[in-house]
């Protein structure tokens, strides 16, 4: 699924694209402006993924956690995170990386599980990430 | 306070620890095996550190949770978080890395918050873990 993302063939709203890593918002969002990070090449999950594809990976969700702050998103802080395997949630069998941008006063929705499953514009909201990341 | 388990003036449990990172145990688990990486110098959050220094801790954890799986404790997968900033979670404002390992049959538990606060024998999965990582 996310190597049709990777070759156009499934659509998604692309916060950036380099020659290794595509990032884009996620379609069942936790919160506004929830993005992932893909490497290009699949790989299926840390047991398989070379160290420096999870360490590309993750600097580009640092970049993305920054551009998050200092958008129009006005993020407070992110969560960053990996799902390895099934038995930790891991849904779709091709390594990514979870960038969920988070403000001071969703705490308790946010564990409550009162969570954003769609952003009314996505577009927009990538509009703002990309802006802020070329800002960077 | 993670710059006084570096120096070794606070106690903690340790996996690993090389010229840059130390690896020890969350003194409230999640889950049993729990563990922290921690950058041995001082950087707040994703803000301010290097993006080496993210890089390698991830490198880190990945090892972590390939050796959680290859270890005793049979994880049939792992969670990786980086809590950015205080609305993330974050509760120790040094930079640091969580690896969860998982198992299949966790997910309600986890799921319900029926978790981990305490870990019996600390000791005990320290030395499993490290084993682990010793033998990848
Ligand atoms: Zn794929
Ligand atoms: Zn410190």
């Amino acid at each position: 699924m996310f190597c049709d993302i990777v070759v156009g063939e499934a659509p998604a709203v692309r916060i950036h694209e380099d020659d290794d890593y595509l990032a884009v918002l996620d379609i069942r969002p936790i919160v506004r402006g929830h993005t992932l990070v893909i490497p290009k090449q699949h790989h299926t999950d840390l047991t398989d993924t070379p160290a420096e594809t999870v360490a590309g990976m993750t600097i580009l969700g640092q970049r993305i956690a920054q551009a998050a702050r200092a958008s129009g998103l006005h993020a407070d802080g992110n969560n960053i995170v990996i799902n390895d395997g099934r038995a930790a949630f891991q849904t779709v069998f091709h390594i990514h990386l979870h960038v969920a941008p988070r403000h001071d006063g969703d705490k308790l929705s946010f564990a409550k599980g009162l969570v954003v499953r769609r952003d009314p514009d996505r577009e927009e909201t990538a509009r703002i990430l990309r802006e802020a990341l070329a800002r960077l």
